[in-house]
């Protein structure tokens, strides 16, 4: 490597910045049930706890995605809360996740119900979510609509098109000046014939109705097998309309799956196409951690993503980009792939340990949470809390 | 339709019989979160009563089939009530399903698993469950293992072929002579990198080496997008390797929608591919449903299934045969395809309805539930019991 | 079917119409080869007289699409034939398609191509289309550019956005006053790794930005699997922004079979939302046929597939929108999925018949086709000119 | 890397050959034209002379795949002329190709067609296959049957199993006693709604039920999207009928593009199954490329696939097969993911390098390709006669 590449690679790092979500930390599961860990997290204040010490290994989780219904069940009250575990623990609150999908009133949708009555209720919801991002100067409410339907005619996916413009607008509305509102989309999952916000092009379209602050969320498991992603990327950029990412990995459907545990180099080249963009500079796009890694021990897999996606993102560094325009330009296909894929093939494990040398971070973050006190104590302290179980399947 | 055609769709529909799963009236969900119905059934004997009311308006539906975990908790010693059950509401106990995957032992695999001790317990469950099936005079035990391994290189499939086999094996010696062992096959889910039987090849070689008394059985859902169902299973008629169905119908994944509300062409090609095989008159062939249609009405919806059911059968049974053969051995491409599809174009709501009528059975089996005291009763008496909710997500 | 229920579904046929394209009528095939037909057309004269043929039997057919390079070698001094064609046959020319991807230069791209010298000529043959258009009186353009590129890093797909952009817009600006610009989309083929306009995202945001007369072409096609088509449309529709269908059934990729072959359930949906939107009375959707039934005959082909698609639309037709609005509205779903599907399950032949002898059409036109002499007769005469084949794979 | 892995990697590296396609060379395209290269190869000398410099450069290919109708038109008569080839260039004849896609009495299948007449001729041409890799010494038939439908309905998929059954058992009759016949499966293309060998199970059925020197011959890129292709490998090593691959990458379907080009680390797996099986040891797979780069130079795509191919073969070779079981037995995921992961994660390009130079290869194949003299002598001497084009759409 030479030293050019070095220092780009160090700067890519110093820039990097993931955020890890609060229920990562806590149990899940499939429809089939649930396996519990002892070491998970119950509570807001273990899953800041558990997220700091991510942070304090990588040095690049400095925030923690909140889940509304589940870590700030009190609403606005749960704020003060909030902000003595940010100082406690030196990581912020992170993007702000309204829930519309658990209230049993959510059965034929939320803020695309047919009931004018319903989607109010999911309108404030929205709305609330706002408010409490200004009172933790939050920047990104990240909204993922889970409404759609099961069978063909059975509702007006027309009519719910209006509807669900209609409660954006009003969230749109309620933001303050710094503030986003990221929409989510996604082709299936929990509805199976047609989710309302199904692909970009409609997540597009409600953002631009919306507002100028409104973006896209880009959830790397919400596409159909076979998407190019990393185009969907591009496309984004190019629109000035990508909010961020929720990364995860996948190989069927929404797996949840960690980052770049099936698919590694879709990964690098979706940090190319990131880096390779004019807009990668004006730090808008939001990276953030989304999985349910159900099987790995949950802090051991939360800090093999953050490090995992540091050396992708390292490898997309490296790419020459004025060489590769030049073989792009000239249509010299295999030598413009080797240049491509050659920094994917580089092996950046000992220029990142490097680094986290330098920076005074541990340089085996994965083996440090192993032998630190940390996730011995947790394990021993949560396990009598973390049993039980349970199917949704029948 | 000619005389002679309405005589084959009467024949059809007097053979026609598919089992109802008792889990299909109890409430169910996704991993977002269960929506609760008030009629749902809790208690066996709600099962059971409810199958009975399925059976009563289609004349279709006399078997249920029986999840050991759930409704045989206390094992064979739960037997002398479901015997109670059957003759109080006249329905009989179907194939019999044994619970491989809600045990927190099995978070790493049942059958499969690396672990010989948790191998051996998952053994003598499935071995508890053919003891079941004998007191009950049930002939067949279905084995949905839904072992797998979420990540590359975590697992070894090789290995785990092995234990498969062994811990099959195992089970099938337990069989009595008028027992069948059913294999079941799934793509993916509940693990999302390998699934130990992910196909009808795998299942396939596995019931060959387990014995003559294992078969294997085909759930609708269970394929990759594209793949051509009815292909396989006219390639396990021929090798006289079919065991049954679990029938429901998806859009995406394994979705456990109603039978036929996606794809009912894909249905009647399937019962097309039966009937015509010379194979479908051993009578060998159990016809399950297998559906999680957690959003419609339960009862509704099983209703709704078994009378949809019957109609694409009917439509199956209307094809020309000789007539086809003719024209396929001859490729005329167009004039096969309009013998085959004008059979499934022609509106048989009408003459099975008369075969309804000849047959004392309700001409109208969704009205007469609706209008009927059954379900306005349930729905009052169970109400209390069905509240709740709540997510295997986070 | 009701007096009311029968008068709409008349209405609905005589306002079906639906384009043939010349090239469904020539010998195609796979890249594995071509299998020949002996009544396959060779010549632009041939094609008028086959689709007229079409449209005396079937009524619904009244224009056929043209193909520049292989109807109009000589551009537009060919127009002229094309119009005493038209004058001959009594059938009209209709949407004009440019070819972006046979010449050799178009191997990197066409009007993406990094060489801006190759992106002039493209654009050049796009604004050739529309004058020949313009000469014709016909309304649509159809750009179905292939570009896209075969392997990661060996294109920019971020600059390329930029020349499409420019290349359309140059096109969009040679449009006469009622001349409209589709801009089709399709995920893969005959590129493998990214296609330049993949998904109706991409083809929305380059017809917007080319102008008002660009509207985006659905070819039922280009879908991943599973995609809901029909909720693209209502999009679309809601967009104001849909020009039109290219129609086809697939099992697997863009097989290119005939319309309602695979998934008959899924043409009528797609009927329904159109037929339901109020954009539906605008008279703007144009309805094209575009397959490549390689093993069907060609004029057979044809003539089933027009009357299919009456058939579906009849069936499409029959849906009673305010009673499934309602039921819609009120969350019934058993009840709305029944009047829905019921409509798809009534057979609607015995009415499409009497609808066909009171408007002096062929009451059986793919009987006629073949009791007449017309098929006969080109079968003779062109069987000689039908021979050689050959493969694109090697 | 320390000297035990080095050692590993070398000796990996010397027992790797792959066997490099005739058609490879060729010029190919898709069914929407063919871009044409001036150095491709049109004549079986030229070919030859190509995979020679393939093996001169790499020292892993020393057998080309040989394609009867396209390499061997004369038939057995041509056998002396190949023998003259193979002693001219040093490479041998491998795997023998039959035909049974093109000729136009294929239309409605070849070996599985509906009358008997063409079946006969399909079969004789699969037993003058046989016979010419008597003659040639060549171990492997490789048959791929394209036979399938378009529309169903239109062929009886039962009885074609056993036409095909009836088929496949004569080919094998034919077999002298080094020889086998390796049966391809996939699942779509060039027919689109069945194709008779669509998975591997089918493919399995019939070498079973054809003797004991059929096997299964897995070609990577004929899998449903999202399949897991290793476990398949796993599987069919298990039950000892793998007969070898055919490699290509994919990102949607039968793409055919360069190995390791959209998803190097899945390439990664399918070696570490072969190479932690006992089998792997029995030199029994055919290890043989298939790609149709129809964009990228043909030498250069295929120099860059070997050493691609090789680079990965030493990625796997570098798993530590005995502490990874260890790791799986103790379901200890994150680190046994991190043992198997950190191989894929290693650059080894030194290694490999250092590996050819001490075999006397050329250190670097693509750099040596283009400053040599081979690939400017054949550019110019070819150009000439790579001239044409042409589609097969229409």
């Amino acid at each position: 490597m030479t030293a050019e590449e070095t220092k780009r690679v160090w700067a890519a790092l110093d820039g990097f910045k993931i955020e890890v979500p609060s229920w990562g930390f806590a149990n899940t599961g499939t429809r089939f049930g649930k396996f519990l860990q002892p070491a998970a997290a119950s509570t807001i204040a273990q899953k800041f706890a558990d997220a700091a010490e991510v942070n304090r290994l990588t040095g690049a989780a400095p925030t923690v995605a909140l889940h509304v219904l589940w870590d700030l069940p009190g609403g606005l009250a749960d704020v003060p809360a909030i902000q003595a575990l940010e100082a406690k623990h030196g990581v912020k609150a992170g993007s702000i996740n309204p829930n519309l999908f658990q209230d049993q009133i959510y059965k034929f949708g939320s803020i695309a119900n047919p009931s004018a009555e319903i989607r109010a209720k999911a309108v404030q919801h929205c709305v609330d979510s706002v408010e409490i991002g200004k009172a933790l100067g939050s920047k990104d409410v990240s909204m993922w609509v889970s409404d759609g339907s099961n069978y063909p005619g059975t509702q007006s996916m027309r009519r719910r098109i209006e509807w669900l413009q209609d409660s954006l607008n009003k969230t749109h509305a309620a933001l303050g000046p710094g503030q986003r509102m990221l929409v989510e989309y996604k082709p299936f999952e929990p509805t199976f014939y047609h989710t309302d916000i199904a692909d970009w092009g409609m997540a597009r379209e409600l953002a631009r109705t919306a507002g100028p602050q409104a973006k896209v969320l880009v959830d790397t498991g919400h596409h159909a097998l076979g998407t190019n992603i990393e185009q969907i990327v591009t496309w984004l950029l190019h629109l000035d309309a990508l909010g961020g990412f929720h990364f995860n990995d996948r190989k069927f459907a929404d797996d949840d799956l960690t980052l770049g545990s099936i698919d590694p180099y879709q990964v690098f080249r979706i940090f190319h196409e990131f880096i390779s963009s004019p807009a990668s500079s004006k730090g808008d796009v939001a990276f953030m951690i989304d999985q349910s890694h159900n099987m790995k021990g949950k802090l051991e897999a939360m800090v093999q993503t953050v490090v995992t996606a540091q050396e992708l993102y390292a490898k997309a560094a490296l790419v020459d980009q004025e060489k590769l325009a030049e073989l792009q330009d000239r249509c010299e296909l295999v030598a413009a792939e080797e240049a491509f894929r050659g920094a994917f093939w580089t092996d950046v494990r000992p220029v990142v340990k490097e680094w986290r040398e330098a920076r005074g971070l541990s340089v085996d973050p994965l083996g440090d949470l192993h032998a630190g006190e940390y996730l011995k104590t947790i394990t021993a302290e949560r396990a009598a809390s973390n049993a039980g179980g349970g199917s949704s399947y029948a």
